[in-house]
Order: structure tokens, then C-alpha cells, then sequence
């Protein structure tokens, strides 16, 4: 399909295709004139899934960029290629340096016997919630957490069997990384509904 | 206090204390004299409050507000305040308005037997969150999030428990807000290391 198409079919404007095209978020066509290039179905669906990292998670172009040469790169060792992703997709604020905390994390990940790479960015996160928490005069340990993660075992148990059954190891990663990406309004969101209803079960006479 | 030490102690500046004040997100100060007033603790327990929406959810000043006003004229109705301010907290993007998608949702809960508001803005999040991913060519409807809902049920009983134990009202409707609030990012980050966790157990040899 011409560029006019491709345009039509995904919802995205000429211009913002042509910046995607020089920034390298997407590959070029194939060259059929000076001036004129063939997409295909390839073509929208990495667009689609650019417009849902930069959109839905508000991921800056190079972070962008990044996830996608790692989906290039390790097609097919869906597992290397998640961890990549994943490490890509930062959740809050800045880094924390904070050493109390960051020991505190280590020995959840022990207790949990989980296999996290000593790098990874959530790390990070749960420090920062320790110790913001923390400072708000909220009493909280690692074991508070300790529940909490083990529901987020079950739940990782229902993302990767979402990944099943698709032939093409191309697909199964973009796959990947859109159920990472946009469960995670719809979990906060089923979290808040849950609450409302506990609160409502606990409360009402 | 002085203003200069309720900064000193909550790491908020003066002049963001003063813009605080003049917006109403901080109830004003005894007036000491003509050009001083004493603050005390829960000044600075609201101006932490006040932090860790703005800051690490990126309230508006305006939803703030919202937020800190249902908190004082609902105090000691824990509910009925756990309601409003997840009503103020929205999770995900723009409102939905595809019908299709609204009525799965309506079906999920049902299924689910859970008493949620018919305006809880969750409702819409997860209406998006079925559109845009069929959009980008995932199979989905609300059976996939069934699972997921029975596992916010839980998650919900232990953040209900957290709330316990605290004698001040208001102290614990600021609680509520805050383990609502704060700890998203952290449920985000235990899904993460517990996806990579999953996928290593499954993928290596």
C-alpha cells in the first residue's frame, strides 16, 4: 500500500508516518519510484504498536526506539526479548539511591525465590515505594509486600499463557509487549472496582 | 512552626507552600501577627499528602483539590470517601465512548457480583483498554479479564487490611488515599519482575 493508505488504515497522519520513517521507529518501504514506497501489513502493525508506546505509556521517540531494536534484535528468544522490554519500561519516578531500601528489595526477591535481573528498573520502584511511603509516616516493610507479590506470581501466570499459539516469533513479541503495556491501566482500574466493592461489602450493614 | 520550618521539614519551598495556601490545597495557618502564622503537624501531614498526588501521580491542582475536599467533608466515612476519591483518580486516558465495549464491561461485573458505582471512572478505562487492544489486532473480550478481576479481589482484601488500627479519622482517610495512590506503581513493578521470573522458568532449559 502507498504511504496515502497506510496513513488511512492506522489513524496516523502523513507527517507524523514520515517523522517515524526518519527516526527509524519504522522501517522504510520498498522503493517502487524517487518518490514513492510500498508499506504492508507489517508496516501498520509496528505503527500501531509505536503509537501505543509513545500514546498509552507516553514513552519518549529514543526510549521507543530502543524497545524496538530489541524487538529486531531478539526475535524469537521471547524471553531474553521480554526482560529487554520490560527493562525498557520504566514504572514511576526517578532512580533511587536509597541503600536501606534497596537491601529491603533483595531480601523480598529472595524470599520469593524469584529469578530478576539484579538491574532491573521495578527493583528500583518498590525501593522508591518503601521509602516514599516511609516518609509519609506509613508503616510499611518488604513483608507487606510479600502478599502483593505473591498475586503478581498469579498474574504473570495469566500474561504468558495470553502468548500462546501465534506462529510468526515477530508477532508473539509485539504481542508481548502490548499486554505488558495496556493490561496495566485495565489491572489499576479492576484493583480501584475491587475496592470500591470491599469497601461497600465491609461498611454496609 | 514557622512557614520557613514546615519547609524545612517537608521539603517543600516557601513560595510553593505560599501558592499552596493561596489555591486552598493547605488550610491556612494561626495568625500570629499581621504577616505571620504557626502551622502544625497536620499542616505538614497534608502538605505530604498534597506532594504524593501532585508529584508521583500527577494530579492537577484543580483534582487535587477535588480530592483534599471530599477528604474533609467525608471523614469518618471511610467509604463513602474511599468512593470519591477514586472517582477523582482516574487511571488510563480519555473517556470511552464505544457502547460495545461499555456493555462487556457491565457484563464483567455483573459476572463478578460487585457493587461499583455505574459512574466509576475504572469502568471506562477498562472499556478503552478492550477497544484499543482489539484495535491493534489482540483477541479480547471480558472473559480474558475475569481472571485478572479475581485477583484484584484479593489484592483489594489486603489493601483494605492495611487500613486498620488508626484512631484518627482523618488520619485514616489520608491513609487510604495514600496506599491507593502509592503503591500503584509498586503492583506494576511486582507484575514486571514476576513476568520475568515466569518467563525464565519457562523458557530456560
Amino acid at each position: 500500500m502507498r504511504i496515502s493508505e497506510l496513513s488511512r488504515r492506522s489513524g496516523v497522519s502523513v507527517t507524523t508516518i514520515k517523522y517515524y520513517l526518519r527516526e527509524g521507529l519504522l522501517p522504510p518501504g520498498r522503493q517502487t519510484a524517487a518518490t514513492q514506497a510500498e508499506y504492508d501489513d507489517q508496516h501498520l502493525r509496528r505503527l500501531r504498536l509505536v503509537r501505543a508506546l509513545t500514546g498509552v505509556r507516553g514513552l519518549s521517540v529514543s526510549t521507543t526506539r530502543e524497545v524496538l531494536d530489541a524487538l529486531e534484535e531478539y526475535t524469537g528468544d521471547t524471553h531474553r526479548l521480554l526482560g529487554l522490554a520490560l527493562g525498557s519500561l520504566r514504572v514511576g519516578g526517578a532512580p533511587c539511591d536509597d541503600a536501606a531500601e534497596a537491601a529491603e528489595v533483595e531480601e523480598l526477591v529472595k524470599e520469593l525465590d524469584w529469578d530478576v535481573h539484579a538491574a532491573a528498573p521495578a527493583r528500583a520502584t518498590l525501593a522508591e515505594t518503601l521509602a516514599s511511603l516511609r516518609a509519609l509516616g506509613v508503616p510499611i516493610d518488604w513483608r507487606t509486600l510479600l502478599p502483593y507479590a505473591r498475586l503478581a506470581e498469579d498474574t504473570a501466570v495469566l500474561d504468558l499463557d495470553q502468548l500462546g499459539g501465534l506462529d510468526d516469533p515477530l508477532e508473539a513479541a509485539e504481542r508481548a509487549l502490548l499486554l505488558t503495556v495496556l493490561l496495566e491501566p485495565a489491572l489499576l482500574a479492576l484493583r480501584r472496582m475491587a475496592q470500591e466493592n470491599e469497601s461497600a461489602r465491609r461498611h454496609t450493614p
